[in-house]
């Protein structure tokens, strides 16, 4: 009833309202009166608030508008890269990484299965080779030139491996898969320098470089850590681990990295978090590593100076570990590349601010936010007033590095840029987010608050780890919005079972004030850390040059052609020269005896955007997803006798039911059969 | 300036528009003023037409409000089940089923490689065992009780390889898959009969049954197609092979298939689409399968009744195909169980309506949907004026069976069902849906609208397959919205590489004519179809009883207990007995010989929501999901020697990173090292 009296009242205002609110271009002044009504019944019949409704007209996209900004964020244990819109969240794509993905085609025959091979673990002194399909990815990082992003490439590390993958932006498509040659696993990856000259990734569990085994109670002398820095060439798109190196670190359990830039171009921080070299061999009821790993006050923070690393590396100073290059923690000493300073305990996040002037650091366990300047680490190493840790590592006194501490809440792990002179701290005790403002250079940008100091919390649903804002990793961060990617869901959404989704909320960071817009579910992964860039700064390609191989990425001259489909038997060996167009292929009918061996090349002959093709057969579990122009090479034996089909896993036409075809398998010691 | 002048206006009138139309409890009346401009210039700035708007507020959810219903689809050749949020078209969940998903720990060690590995192909006459690890999955079907969804289960074909899973949504786990032991692909699959007694699965690409070798050229000989109704047993809530059985058909490439409900209850109709059985053997440059295969005017509705079937079967009148008993053809005939009647040639839909009267076929080269009568089709079976296919099936003639024809529009596939007498029918090749009005005891629904008459034709972005309306498939569909599940979408969203996501669109279908909501882009797969159920006739657990295990689906007695956990040698076999707690592991460090044989137990002992760990071994290949309660175990070979990390991939608490541990393989040779 009280509803009743509102409507009419409701729906006389809705219409002005629109009249006036909608007079863009896009508008049609004969339906408001309708959808007035319309539109004031939906928000009295759903209870929105005003909230609700500013923030349904700041996240939706209109059919066919496109989203402003594309957020690339790693799955966590899901092994790949996905891909956000913003401001609608919603999910444009899965970059199969580590995993393979069936619906892509990756892993399933083809170019994914040699770049997945390329990453398993060699046999070797230590055992014999191992199959490693699945990946934790943790940290993106787009490549950037001038420190700024350029959307060419995209980086991102395997935790639980100790592998780094590139993605090329302008097909999304992984095209190379390094394994770290001394360290089994990472977290600190990855991180890129400004000019993608290097690829950061850092060791988290303390073990002996080189993969090699010793005993627990050795860990002080042959437990290490190390950084690697993977050399990046920009004229192939590939890393080039023939130019890259590493450097030992002490066994201190290194954590996240950051790359300097502008004023501290040349230099490395990292986050270290069980200093105390805390080591449980469990056998005699000792505290858990997370209550051993964080009885000291302090970690420490790791400053490198990787322009000095890399002379050392070109002069030829360093060991070889597994044949890698890799600089010795005495030579690090002895070259000034390494130095320490105090950071509280167990901390997670390290950034950098847009100027490379100050290092921001979160213990998680202080509820203060660490701010270090990086012209006062430079005076404190001319200082030289420092004492050594056990490994002679110089440490700088906190009171000569540190700027300033801001009081932000409990729990404060990462932090991001705005460009308007702030910083966002996620505090995932508190499950909210600290806005504070930046001092220095930063200050005439915000000439009313007062330098280093808390401006507004937050609360968000639950449990921030990092957040995410567009090109806050640059020189040139760009504001807008904020998503806080959000551990815990708890109560936010449908229930789907014991394991439940992530929550991404996205924050309106434009105004004086953050404000939350709107709440995501991820049930598909664990999203560690995004980054965003504006959808225009990439340069994304439709469709594939005709011929064009992602395992090679290049076009192959030899690529199946229409007109030039054939089957050819050679002995036991039988090559498949087959094309897929809406909606068959050609040929249709493939014979073999069992036993055969088969290379099936297949291109998509289609040049029409969004034409894509499958190739499922049935049994022998192969998948292939050819998008337009794509050529793709299977290798495989005919070991079952048969009758298969082989068919079109896309809906490319009215008729894709019957772009099928047989795979028939006579069995062994029947007589040959004919090929064309 | 334009804008300028208008600014006002528009947020005087939001701010009465808003203080009506959001005095819903949750509304602050404080905050009205500020509101009402920032959404008067959010709608400006951001150009939303009306419909914008009111698609905005129409599916916006605000934060911590729950979707009404929840969309299971298929993904497509991803092999997994995706759960949508409506309203919010959020996605909430992926279900691992025939694919390994490492983020789930599905595939990656415990339950889900038993479970994997069950369905693989075993060894036999025709060859070796073939590891199969993913699927193509296609149709859904909630399980029903009287024709109705009663929320227990979710059952799901793979087409790529002739296997039927069955889900259970108390947990959202896959727990049990099952091969097709008499074919090697299927399509029609699955659907359930209104008590979920069987789940219908139906091959496509016609083929020797039983897995053998023919040669083409004898295809109408020795080629068939079958369909197999798989005994579901409530009271285990799995699948019972042994009660299990199939009928031989003509190799018609039979495709979807329905179970009869209420008036048509114990009769299943499906579709074929290659009555011509046409077979290029590619060796004579004759027509491709899309031509061939389509040459006729007519297919054959397939009229199955399945209660004869099921008689004849309990009576021991089948053969056994690799011990399966198949109803030959001959049988299927002699006793009334198997009739055709000529549909429009090659057909996608075959949908019931409500009451089960009428059976809606959509043959998508004909501008028509056909509509049978199930009393027309008895008729025709009682006059037995009917003539033979060369297999001897009875062909009821069509002017017999066919009750009306609605012109749709151009490619029609699949058709779906409101509460208010319409039916809604995607157009594939318009690029549209239709609604049109049934006939029969619907009239009384809509008496001013005629019989099967169109209704409304709405454009949709682009060529629709499936549509998918909430309880459609059951004897009371609900209404209110309908997903259009769109293979292309060209120009809707962001590029993001040459591979393209699809279009879910949203459709308002409360009101008397069809209005688009939303688009919603797709990255991760190919969904086929999908069926939607109120939330709230889920009844999903949070937790698990302490010690379940997925893989046996019981709490295990012997399940690891805080306190009892232990590492045991026995020779070279080791079994570790594990817990996981926030945030650390019990025990933290497993002391190996390179070579043992390793047994794995851990259980996660929390009892709170959420609280969900992870257990990642790195090199080793194992990553395990253990939600609350959860046990699992992993099998695994010493073969490397060397020091690994073990760690938590959940970010469960602040001090995660510290929940890890070390797996110490000691090099063979040296001596055994001391277990507690």
């Amino acid at each position: 009833m009280k509803r009743q009296l509102k409507f009419a009242p409701i729906a006389a205002l809705a219409a002005g309202f629109l009249l006036l609110a909608g007079c863009g271009k896009r508008a049609n002044v004969g339906s408001y009166q309708g959808e007035s009504n319309q539109i004031a019944a939906v928000i009295a019949q759903r209870n929105l608030t005003p909230d609700d409704v500013l923030g349904a007209v700041s996240t939706y996209e209109p059919s066919g508008q496109h989203d402003e900004y594309v957020m690339f964020a790693s799955g966590g244990q899901s092994g790949q890269v996905l891909v956000y819109g913003i401001p609608s969240m919603r999910l444009l794509d899965q970059i199969p990484v580590f995993t393979p993905d069936s619906m892509a085609g990756w892993g399933y025959g083809g170019a994914g299965n040699a770049i997945l091979h390329n990453a398993d673990l060699a046999a070797g002194p230590t055992g014999p080779a191992m199959q490693v399909r699945w990946g934790d990815t943790h940290h993106p990082a787009l490549s950037q030139t001038d420190a700024k992003y350029d959307g060419k490439y995209l980086f991102i590390n395997d935790k639980a491996n100790g592998r780094i993958a590139v993605i090329n932006l302008h097909y999304f498509q992984t095209t190379q898969i390094v394994k770290n040659p001394i360290f089994y696993n990472d977290h600190g990856g990855t991180f890129v320098t400004p000019n993608t000259r290097y690829v950061i990734e850092t060791s988290q569990y303390a073990a002996p470089l080189g993969n090699g085994y010793a005993p627990l109670k050795d860990y002080a002398a042959a437990y290490r850590g190390e950084m690697t820095f993977w050399r990046f060439d920009e004229n192939t798109g590939y890393i080039d681990p023939k130019r890259s190196f590493a450097i030992e670190l002490p066994p201190y359990w290194q954590d996240l990295a950051i790359a300097g830039r502008l004023a501290s171009h040349g230099w490395v921080f990292c986050n270290s978090f069980n200093v105390a070299m805390y080591h449980d061999d469990d056998t005699n009821g000792k505290p858990s590593f997370e209550a051993g790993a964080t009885q000291r006050d302090t970690d420490y923070l790791h400053i490198i100076h990787l322009a000095q690393a890399e002379a050392d590396f070109k002069a030829g100073k360093f060991t070889r570990i597994n044949g890698f290059p890799v600089i010795p923690l005495k030579a690090a000493i002895a070259d000034r590349i390494l130095y320490f300073t105090p950071e509280t305990k167990s901390p997670h996040g390290v950034d950098a601010t847009p100027d490379g002037q100050y290092i921001v650091v979160n213990g998680k366990l202080d509820p203060h936010v660490s701010v270090y300047s990086f012209k006062k680490i430079l005076a404190a190493i001319a200082a030289g007033n420092y004492r050594h840790d056990q490994y002679g590592v110089p440490v700088l006194p906190m009171r000569e590095t540190i700027e300033a501490r801001v009081e932000a809440g409990l729990g404060p792990l990462h932090t991001q840029f705005d460009d308007k002179g702030y910083a966002y701290t996620s505090l995932f005790l508190d499950s909210a987010i600290a806005k504070w403002a930046l001092g220095g250079e930063y200050e005439k940008l915000h000439p009313d608050v007062p330098a280093w100091s808390l401006v507004q919390k937050m609360p968000v649903n639950y449990n921030p780890g990092h957040l995410a804002a567009p090109a806050s990793d640059t020189s040139e961060p760009l504001g807008h919005y904020l998503v806080s990617l959000n551990k815990w869901s708890i109560d936010r959404f449908d229930t789907v079972g014991p394991l439940y989704p992530e929550d991404l909320q996205l924050v309106d960071i434009s105004g004086p004030k953050m404000r939350l817009l709107s709440d995501t579910p991820l049930g598909l992964g664990e999203i560690h850390y995004a980054e965003i860039i504006p959808y225009k700064m990439l340069n994304v390609a439709r469709v594939y040059p005709m011929g064009f191989s992602p395992r090679t990425w290049q076009v192959l001259k030899n690529a199946v052609q229409s007109g030039q489909e054939k089957i050819v038997r050679q002995g036991n060996h039988v090559t498949i020269f087959m094309t897929a167009v809406r909606s068959h292929y050609t040929p249709e009918v493939v014979q073999l005896n069992q036993g055969d061996e088969v290379t099936w090349h297949i291109t998509n002959i289609e040049r029409t955007p969004n034409a894509s093709h499958g190739l499922a057969i049935s049994a022998y579990n192969v998948n292939l997803t050819l998008n337009p122009g794509e050529t793709e090479t299977v290798h495989f034996l005919a070991s079952r006798a048969g009758v298969f089909s082989f068919y079109c896993t896309k809906f490319c036409s009215a008729l894709h039911l019957e772009m099928a075809g047989y795979l028939v398998v006579k069995p062994a010691g029947a007589a040959a059969v004919a090929q064309r």
